[in-house]
């Protein structure tokens, strides 16, 4: 089994840190926005009474599963009943446990890449082939014409795959091209996995656009939803799983059974967090948009440097002037210093089936805030002009 | 996917709970015991700074990981570094991942039947056949002589998993049994699966004897653990997996990685928890005495019934004068009432691989307080007289 791609340069930053080097982490995608002070007080109320912490249904507590839908998926416009939604252990889950019940070993699953690295991890602990429509970062990403689907279609294909927003581009898809992938989906029966776990984190005119809004599309489309970036309770792990297709909701319940129920505290943390007004998001949304338009600016600025406009998400990838992204992180993280400081960002090729591709490209969280972000980038421009790895234009 | 035989009756006693029939709940493992204050405080203090709530570590809170080591297992004598000891989702993921790391598709795992169903669950999940080394009933349940393990190994055989004290049959493992399965698995360069969730509930005159103590099986051992029962903190969804063996624990890490970190609130109650007096273990014990002595009277009291007496954990095995197990329990749960109350207990027969064993026997969980139980088991001894499918001694 591959260790992960976003996790596996964590001991040299470990290192780093241990020598007192301070690291400026845009690596993963665990940032710094306060959670809503209503999923904090979710818990400790049920503290002040709590006599044991028991098991819950292994579909979560039905008051949570109700206030999911009543408090947030209607206000969203998704409109679905008790028995079409599972409490899951976060985003992870409910996508690994999708992929599990649409393919058998030896099935295929379409993706859109560069896409979420541990769809490559589950797929391959489950025998499942991923096969990979290709986005362009030059062409920011967009959803290339449908027959490049059909291309990659066999009797094994069983579903598409994709997180809109996506992690780690920043695309956004749109409804254009969300209605494309569905028609493409309900005339080959497959199944469409949607990872909506960033919807909250649209940057466009337009709302997002849920795969569950595509008509026609019903039995085919599972939700995979989390409650970590939305309310940043990362550590709560608490998702869900969701679809009108009766046969999905059975298999999960299945899969819930075996880790007999998700984490207690954290389904207490998400009854809290769904008292969270709109307007939290829409202040997020626009501490992202701060965020996002100061590093695409830096970015672009360094010489060499290419990262598109990301829509949505709180990522972008960028190509950088190097021999090897993942030689030159590694080289930021062992050798090179500003200050006593250092930067730390994801090599981007594991986002990638296709060989060869992203191999210049790293992953960049614009997780911190503006001053921060700032820091960061000086110390990211100037890793690049000392990379003994860098290439000339 | 084969669905879960604890859980599978759930919707047969929900609906008579909403019929307004009070069932008494001898089918699952979730006792009445109050938490420790520690376990509740722990989280209620990191809640009074929040200000929001990230990942951690995959393999969990580094302080975390160092205060199993000092506050608990150093105390029961298992002695292991930090680097052998990693954060799981429960004692659940603890025996997944184990069984995963071993075993490849159609490799073989051998286990002692009756055995905690789940284990079931993961094989197929993961295409792992599993090979039962029978014990009886009759006899207590006792290990049989190791020939009965040879028999069973075969080139695709890559670990024995057992569970000690044994979730269902109460069976407490010792010394003599122990060295000789650790002997069978050192010869056979097989690894040992432990899954020693109910350490702390044995009520022989002898300690637990670990998996981790068995001299020369060192690099053979994997301890799956828990505090979901220790601590009776099932919903906390915090469990260990333990190992001297490099190897595992690096493959270990990297299935941790795939599902980014284990419940953050869960591990702050675990710190907690750690803060436990083990004086809280013997009265916890002592409380499970008294029911145990209480139930497994009351059981063998009743004409036709038979059950060995359980020397850990908390649940035993009872044959019953029945044609099918499932059946009773299923007419229990829809047909009989007694003063409008019923009791739920599990078919047994999903805990044998061996077909056609532990049709007549169910697993009682004596999960209540005496005076509870006593209603519980005046029901069960009239649903056996009053049962249709009733057989004559």
């Amino acid at each position: 089994m591959p260790a992960s791609a976003i996790r596996k340069l964590v001991p040299l930053s470990d290192a780093a840190e241990s020598a007192g080097v301070k690291v400026y982490h845009l690596n993963v995608g665990a940032p710094d926005i306060q959670s809503p002070a209503c999923a904090i007080e979710g818990v400790s109320k049920r503290l002040e009474t709590m006599h044991h912490l028991s098991y819950t249904n292994s579909a979560g507590l039905m008051q949570l599963r109700k206030d999911f839908i009543e408090k947030y998926y209607k206000k969203v416009g998704i409109d679905i009943e008790v028995s079409e939604l599972l409490v899951d252990v976060a985003g992870s889950e409910a996508f690994s446990v999708a992929m599990q019940i649409v393919a058998d070993r030896g099935d295929e699953i379409i993706v859109v890449e560069p896409f979420y690295t541990n769809y490559q991890t589950f797929a391959f602990l489950n025998g499942i082939t991923l096969k990979a429509v290709h986005t362009d970062i030059r062409a920011g990403f967009a959803v290339p014409d449908i027959s490049e689907f059909e291309k990659l279609v066999t009797p094994r294909t069983k579903a598409v795959l994709l997180c809109n927003p996506c992690n780690p581009s920043g695309k956004l898809f749109s409804k254009e091209e969300m209605l494309a992938i569905g028609d493409f989906c309900v005339r080959h029966n497959l199944f469409l996995i949607s990872d909506e776990v960033y919807r909250e984190f649209c940057y466009s005119e337009e709302p997002h656009f849920s795969a569950m809004f595509i008509p026609g599309a019903e039995q085919n489309v599972i939700l995979a939803d989390s409650i970590s970036k939305r309310y940043n309770l990362c550590g709560a792990r608490i998702g869900c799983l969701i679809s009108h297709n009766k046969d999905v909701m059975s298999a999960a319940l299945k899969f819930a059974q075996s880790r007999l129920c998700p984490p207690v505290l954290g389904q207490y943390a998400a009854l809290g967090a769904l008292d969270t007004p709109f307007s939290y998001f829409d202040e997020v949304r626009e501490e992202y948009i701060r965020r996002r338009d100061f590093a695409i600016a830096a970015l672009n600025a360094m010489p060499g440097v290419f990262t598109p406009t990301p829509m949505g998400a709180f990522y972008t990838v960028a190509e950088l002037p190097v021999d090897s992204a993942e030689a030159f992180i590694k080289w930021m993280l062992t050798e090179f210093r500003m200050d006593g400081e250092t930067v730390m960002i994801t090599p981007a090729a594991s986002f990638y089936k296709t060989p060869g591709e992203g191999l210049r490209q790293a992953r960049i969280a614009y997780v911190l805030e503006v001053p921060e972000l700032e820091k960061a980038m000086k110390i990211l421009a100037a890793a690049l002009q000392a990379y003994p790895g860098r290439l000339n234009a």
